[in-house]
């Protein structure tokens, strides 16, 4: 069974290997890029931030982010799946593979966890000059109680032989991305597809899993960044060797140049982010908040360890937050810092730092695919004089 | 009582009125502009276009658009609502002003409506030069069965005067918006606040409103763009006389020229949406569809009558398409039309036509806020020679 992606860039061959059309004639099939030095947002970036949404920071006052609100990333359409004809199919190097209908699914061991999830883009389009993709700022995340099935127990039932090695999760989701026809796809070594907190997710806080998140089962992978959450999950296979198709290989790595190999994304980088204060203008977004004393607040996570501090800056000093209950060792934990405003303009930034010493950039660290760009938020904020005119 | 908004353009004035910050300095307050010729999308449109979403155009699919799918569009910030707390007052020109708990509003008389919801700001980007504000490019809808009892009951109730003429409804989101701070107020003429399917509902799809779409409480006026449905109802107040906050007076208005009055956006203009056939690319979101026979369908609806008819075109004549039933007075119509993709590059493009005759157009009705374009949409799509690589 042929699991890797078919490459094809630049053209489409039909089943007898002949090509087709020039795809990237059309636009469609065009090679990464990034934009020019102050180049703006293109079209083609637009039509991706009116389908895809982040979560507005304000929803940040929530442990659980409310339905809707989550943020969504969908590489090409929703699929829709006819529950009842539905199976997952485990196959590859196993001794026994299985096609499981989700009321199987649902009668094995079941498990809730709260997991915070972000986008391995978010942050891109604060890089200067800015990669091409999906123009996220900070707001790619959310946090959801999911409910499944260990996968672990799963792999160990249908029977791992020696030698086993990683595992691919395919989704239901199909499109071409840079030239290469493919399902969307996603590898994991073993060793992290073993790890007891990774789910077969059916439920999102209670319900069955909306369209956009997965419907009828998602891979939930507790600490990665969400392209290793596969969506619409169909097909798990396990492999021998390595995988190399395209989201693994190509898509989802830390590189400087287009043409170097780079390192694999994978665990979320630190971050903090602060409910913005006060409130909004509704184009420039600039916050307006009172003269006088606030409790500011906000949430932290990392995917590598607990975060441990967060330090909070106007623009002078960075302080340190007070950090609120750990909840659950995947989620989000909230943080409070009080500030006393004078009237004035700043930039309020948060940084975090998890027990592995890991911290947030105050500069932005730079990859030709803008992945993984956790540099400190900034939040712009105008304090008028005197506290008359409804400023919380 | 003063239920007008203050108007400050540039600063803004403490209690005692005196001028304090010139906003303007920040980018706080800015007046509205339109963009240059070619002009493309700037950091201020970002930034809403990933707070705000639309319904991916694959929804079309369903009858009523899942939670999280529907468009969100907030002016500030979703605000939260203490229901303990909560209550609508309804006051101004009326005989027995009330204030009343979620509970007493659920006692009353109770009716479910499905409508179709559109932005006013829908189609805004697709103009050249285009307004600067939301980027919306087709997808600013989405369908939903909303729940709760009926506005005009209530009017009666509390008591109309002689010379009650406009209805003001005020949600509890906060911000400023080109200079003037305000809570989001929009006014309804009596005799259409006063049909029978106004609703003021606390239920969307069965369930409670979420926070993005109003919880706990939102006025819904079928056929009547989304500025006139206010979310996060807080407050109802009666007039004898006319309105002129921002929101009516100056923000949604149909003008040529920044400087003139112009007229108020009202209804919904018809439109037609195909949901995308084949799959997409990535980045630039060109369909890949097989060649052959196809049934492509999609959601057509107008404010001002029933869709009587859509019309398809792949680049050449206009077709008739198929109409589903009609789905209530208020909500979208499906339509079906049969398409021969012979190998080559299409824009695909549907048109709805109300009752009343109002057609959709294929140019653009330009005007300066880019409110209301309901331009014929244009799909991208791509049919490879040969069916061999599993377009569908």
């Amino acid at each position: 069974m042929d699991v890797r992606a078919q490459r094809c860039p630049r053209t489409v061959r039909d089943r007898a290997g002949r090509r087709t059309l020039a795809l990237v004639d059309t636009g469609l099939g065009a090679p990464a890029r990034v934009a020019r030095p102050g180049e703006p947002i293109g079209p083609d970036e637009l039509r991706l931030a009116t389908r895809n949404h982040g979560m507005p920071l304000e929803a940040l006052r929530y442990d659980v982010t409310p339905p809707g609100l989550h943020y969504v990333l969908v590489h090409y359409d929703i699929p829709y799946v006819e529950p009842g004809g539905w199976r997952l199919t485990v196959d590859g190097a196993v001794r026994r593979p299985v096609a499981l209908t989700a009321a199987e699914l649902r009668a094995r061991p079941r498990r809730t966890l709260r997991v915070t999830l972000e986008c391995a883009g978010n942050g891109r389009a604060r890089l200067e000059p800015r990669p091409v993709s999906q123009p996220w700022l900070d707001e790619a995340v959310g946090t959801a109680d999911w409910t499944g099935t260990p996968l672990a127990a799963l792999l160990r039932d249908v029977g791992l032989p020696d030698g086993a090695h990683t595992v691919v999760f395919t989704g239901a989701d199909h499109g071409t991305e840079r030239g290469v026809e493919q399902d969307y796809q996603r590898a994991l070594p073993l060793v992290e597809a073993m790890r007891p907190e990774v789910l077969l997710a059916d439920t999102m806080n209670g319900a069955p899993l909306p369209p956009q998140h997965g419907f009828p089962l998602r891979l939930v992978v507790p600490g990665w960044y969400g392209m290793a959450h596969v969506k619409w999950l169909r097909e798990i296979t396990v492999l021998t060797g390595e995988f190399d198709g395209f989201q693994n290989a190509v898509a989802y790595r830390l590189k400087d140049r287009a043409e170097d190999a780079g390192e694999p994304v994978t665990r979320i980088r630190p971050r903090a982010l602060l409910a913005p204060p006060g409130y909004p203008d509704f184009m420039s977004r600039i916050r307006v908040v009172a003269p006088g004393s606030h409790l500011l607040s906000g949430r932290a996570w990392s995917g590598t360890g607990p975060v441990v501090r967060v330090l909070f800056s106007a623009g002078g000093d960075w302080t340190d937050a007070e950090l609120g209950p750990v909840a659950g060792h995947w989620a989000w934990r909230e943080f409070r810092v009080p500030w006393w405003a004078e009237p004035g303009s700043y930039q309020l930034s948060v940084r975090a730092i998890d027990a592995t010493g890991r911290a947030q950039p105050v500069e932005p660290p730079w990859n030709v695919q803008g992945m993984a760009n956790n540099m400190a938020q900034r939040v712009p904020v105008v304090v008028p004089p005197g506290g008359g005119h409804g400023a919380p």
